[in-house]
This record gives structure tokens, sequence and C-alpha cells, in this order.
């Protein structure tokens, strides 16, 4: 007999979340009761999951009583205020937000790369930012093989990771530039900083807000998660991160330094077409490379471009590509609750 | 009294070609008489040049007496033609096209680096690829001051490199897309390339063809232009360069290693605020940093995001944009015709 939980969803009504309800249901995950939450702005809206609607409700502690698994993806401050209310009362909480992700008693997951980390879960388990897990999940299996010294990635994000709004935004956007029409930038690239800029038909190298030391907060998300969940505080990682004109799907110009001498291409392409949740896309010839338009909607991560560096026998180039609203954000976060179910972690 | 020249332009009607002769107008080049060529196709094609109109002409060698300077942006293969036989008649030839780049016998020049190799010249000078263009001479005045032992290059390069029906393509696809309409992609990312894949709202890391050793031709590019024309065979480079869902405008994401210890951001700010060509913006703090959308129409090129390597002391990571069709193509072109006439390589 297999046992089936009371799953919560918080934020439930936004882009992950919906994606987190729809990946839930395809995955025919084992839910006795699912509780849909949101603010008290979008309480009372409906969502249908496998065919019968359920009607959202305001996430207070409360709600949280008798949940078993608890998925948040409702932005940072609810994470911070409800997570520990609901691990109180008893839930794995898997937490999409950055509240908690560098928190030392929180376990950072990417399943492929240290699912074992979860047994170490005081209540609340993260789930990387998007850019990170896609980058941990194919370089991974390079790392157990060949060693991993140094890491420089430049991304190319798409803006379904700022959210509907700015999904919105480039549509109309892009519209006004075609119809030669005017149009005041409002979102992007982040809506609570002080300017906004065009990104329609533009590149912003600006993802989240400036840090003190002049990176961008996504960059030393990058950075610090990179390092948390490889277990690897001397790994060397640098990371650019850069806006697109591009609804979803988030790609990745990775160079990586391996510790191995004389690893070939032919090597990489070994290891990567055994490891799990990615797909080698990299046949050159005929013109076979991971794109975004191809990605979207899509649980795996994708991976070709892959190049010995010509000056240096230990570098590698690689091209990865994801959709950033499953792999990064609502099924790497199923994909947790899956582990924590196999690993037999939930009390029932 | 100044000296005025028969300057012939090659490829008049082409998106570059059309950019040159705006260029030699508004920099008031000394022009005593222009001449505008083409493929026959485009023969008879009227080009205003200082309010008058210029008829176009096909290119032929004969085409080529008198003329003191001719600029060629119709291709490699018109190139190829037709530069030996302007040589031959005494004219001093820039070729925008990637025909002679790595010929010995031809300097390939960026004024801002290296204008001295033009005195080398024998009868043709070649003018580098827009994107590497835009990168030297940003890292030139670093690597003048600090030393520079290693580039790692990730690009974000906007359509227009492709010509004229790329950008047509880029805009009816966005539209199509916008409207929910079907579309055939025709154009990228290589015309003459076996597939081609939807632009709009997706990034395509390939630009020109695919080489035996999986780099792509843009690629290795940007790699031996780069050593070339900073005369370092030892300098490590290496590159990925992705085509943008972008009309004009290069970005790139840099990494580079110099020889100096300890240097700061201060100082490379330093540095740039007083190289020829460069523009700082570079105020995170402010939202300060260059992009496409506002280097279009302009002939400098924009550095920021200027961060130390975290892991590295030698490493720092760079930001550049710059008008690919201007300081990638056109605006450098006439920039070694201007340094011709200034080094005093004319006969009169």
């Amino acid at each position: 007999m297999v046992s089936s939980y009371h799953v919560a969803v918080v934020g439930a009504t936004g882009a992950v979340g919906q994606q987190m309800i729809q990946t839930l249901e395809s995955r025919n995950f084992p839910i006795a009761k699912l509780t849909l939450l949101s603010s008290a702005r979008s309480a009372g809206k409906k969502v249908v999951y496998k065919g019968e609607e359920i009607t959202v409700q305001e996430a207070t502690p409360e709600m949280f009583e008798g949940v078993d698994i608890a998925l948040f993806s409702a932005g940072g401050s609810v994470s911070k205020e409800l997570a520990p209310e609901a691990a109180k009362r008893g839930a794995i909480c898997i937490d999409n937000t950055s509240a908690f992700r560098m928190d030392p008693d929180v376990p950072l997951v990417v399943p492929e790369v240290n699912e074992e980390d979860i047994k170490n879960h005081k209540g609340i388990i993260a789930n990387p930012n998007c850019s990170t897990i896609q980058m941990v999940a194919a370089l991974e299996p390079i790392r157990q093989k060949f060693g991993l010294t140094k890491v420089i990635v430049s991304t190319y994000q798409a803006v379904s990771g700022a959210g509907a709004a700015a999904i919105e935004e480039l549509e109309e956007q892009s519209k006004a530039i075609l119809n030669g029409e005017d149009f005041t930038p409002e979102v992007l690239p982040v809506k609570g900083d002080q300017n906004h800029y065009q990104i329609a038909f533009n590149a912003v190298p600006q993802i989240d807000k400036f840090q003190d030391n002049g990176y961008t907060f996504e960059e030393m998300k990058m950075i610090n998660e990179t390092k948390k969940i490889m277990h690897s505080e001397e790994l060397k990682v640098a990371a650019t991160c850069v806006r697109l004109p591009i609804v979803t799907g988030h790609s990745e110009s990775v160079y990586v330094e391996v510790e191995h001498e004389n690893v070939s291409v032919k090597d990489i392409h070994e290891v990567l077409l055994d490891a799990p949740g990615i797909v080698l896309e990299d046949e050159p010839h005929e013109q076979i490379y991971p794109m975004p338009a191809n990605a979207v909607g899509k649980n795996d991560v994708f991976v070709g471009r892959i190049r010995k560096d010509l000056d240096d026998d230990k570098g590698i180039h690689l091209w990865i590509v994801s959709d950033n609203l499953l792999k990064g954000a609502a099924w790497n976060s199923v994909q947790i609750a899956e582990s924590v179910v196999r690993l037999g972690l939930l009390k029932h």
C-alpha cells in the first residue's frame, strides 16, 4: 500500500505555483489532500487539480495544521514568516525563495547532486535559484568523474524568472517597438529598484539588486549556492547574469576547469549521456545544440556546444539550457518532495 | 592645404556600406571624388552623399583606376576577387570581410590598438570581425597597464550582424509570435547553412558555420583575430558566440586574467577613463551599465559591470557593448582610412 499525503502549495496562483500544481498532477504525486494557499488578495480564486476545482485560501499559520509537505513560492517575506510556522506544525517545507538558502541549518538541494542532504533537514529544505540548478545538475557528473576547480558562467535569462508582470512587459513592449509606439518600462530589470529599462530587443546586465561588492544578488546566489550544493568552499565560481527578451528558458555559457588532464569532449559526452536529468544535444555538424525555445515545457537540462579550450588542456566550454519555471523551480521542488517520500522522512 | 582623395565604397547599398557612406560624411573625410560600387543587381540605384545623388555602379576591376582608398563590405568573395585588382591599381583597400584577416601580409587593425601595423600594408588592410573589435578596444588599455594572460568571452550578438534579411526575419517572426501566427525561419542562424531556427524570443548558440573543432567560425575569428591584433600568440583566448533577438548592438561578458597582482576596480576605471574610444558606464548603485539599446548610433565602445573575481586575485569581469555596424564595421573602417591619411601613406 502506498501512503499519500496532505500537501500545501503556498503561492498557488503565481507563475511557479501554477507549474507546481501541474507538476504534482503530471507526476501523480501521492496526495491525500491538496491545500492551495495565497495572499488575502488572491484567496477565493479557484484552481483545477485532477479535474476538481479547489478554492485558494489565505495563507495563515493555522492552515498548516496536519500538512505533511508544504511547497512555498510566494516570495521571501511570506516564506520567512510562514515556513517556520508550518515546520513547527510538523510539515516539511520546500521553499523556492532565497529566504533560507544560505542558512547552515537548511539543506539546499538539487536531487541529482545532493539528495542525501535532505536527511539533515530541520523542517525546511531550500530549492536553489533557477540559474544555479540547471548549472550544477550539468556540472556534477563532470565534477564526480574529472574533478572541478573553476566555473565561470555568463547567463542568458528569460523574463519569466521575474514573474508574470515581466512577461507581460516584454510582450507589450515588443508590440510597441514593432509598431513604432512609445512605451514606459515599469517592471524590469527589478520591480522594486529605482530605474526600469527597455527589455524588448535589448540585453540588461542586471538581475536582482546590486550588492556592495558590485555583483548583483542573482550573481551572488549562483556563486554561493553552487559552493553549498557541491559542498566545496574551495571551488572557484564566478557569474555574470543578464536578462534577455526571451519569455521562458534560461541559457548559460559555462567555462569550467577540471582537475584531470587530457579530458576529451567524448569523455564529457559519455558522462553526460549517463547523467540523470540531463539530455545531451551536441552535434555541431548537424546544427544540433540546446535552445530555450526547444526547452520550454520540459523537465530536463539540455547540454551542448561542448568544446575543449584551445589554449588550456583543463578548460572546457559548455552551453546549458533549461526551462527556468520547471527544473529551475516547480519541477526541482516536486523532485525534492519525491525524494522526501522515497527517503522515508515523512511520519506515515 | 588639405589633400583630398578619390574614395570608393564597394557594397554601397548594403547595411554596412550605407553606414560607411554616412560615416564618411559625418566625419567630413577629405573626399575629392566618391565612387559607389555594388553587384550588377544593385547597380543603378542612387545614394545621397552630402546632398548630392550618386549613382551606384557595377564593381569591376577597371572601376578602381585612380582610386586612392577603397572600402570593401560586399562579402568575402567580392573582396577576394576585387581587392587585389584595386591594390594593383594603386588603391589602399580597407576590407571589412574575413577574406584577408589572417593573411600574414595583411595588417588587421583596430586603430586604438595597433594603428602602427597599417604601415606594413601591401595594398590591403583588414577590418576585424565586429565582436573582436569592441573587445580588443576595451582590453588593450588594460593589457598595456596590467598585462593580460587569458580572455574568456561569451557574446550577446544582434541580428544586424547577419545583414538586412536577418533584421527583417527577427521583426516578422516577432510579430508572428505575438499574434499567435505560424512562421518559417529562413535566414538565421546562417543563411547558407542547412537548418534555420527561430530567433525571436530565443537564443541561438551559432554564429557562422561550424568548424571541424566544434567551434563556430565566429568564435575562431574572435580567438585568432584577438591574438593577431594584440601581437600575442601566447595570450589565451576562448569565445562562445550567441545570436539574440536584438536588432543592433553587440554585448560581451568578458573574463580576463591580468599579469599584475592586486589590480582594483578603481585601477581599471582609471585606465578606461583615459582610453581612446571607450566610454565607462559603471555605477552599479545607480544602475548605470552599458546596454545595446543605448549604444545604437554611437561610435564608442561602452564598458561597465567591472568586478574583481571573488576567488582569483588576477581575474576581472567586464561587460562590453558597442554598435556592431559602427565601431564593429563602418566606423572602424573609416577610422583606418583616417589613420592611412594621418600616417601619410597616400601618394598625394
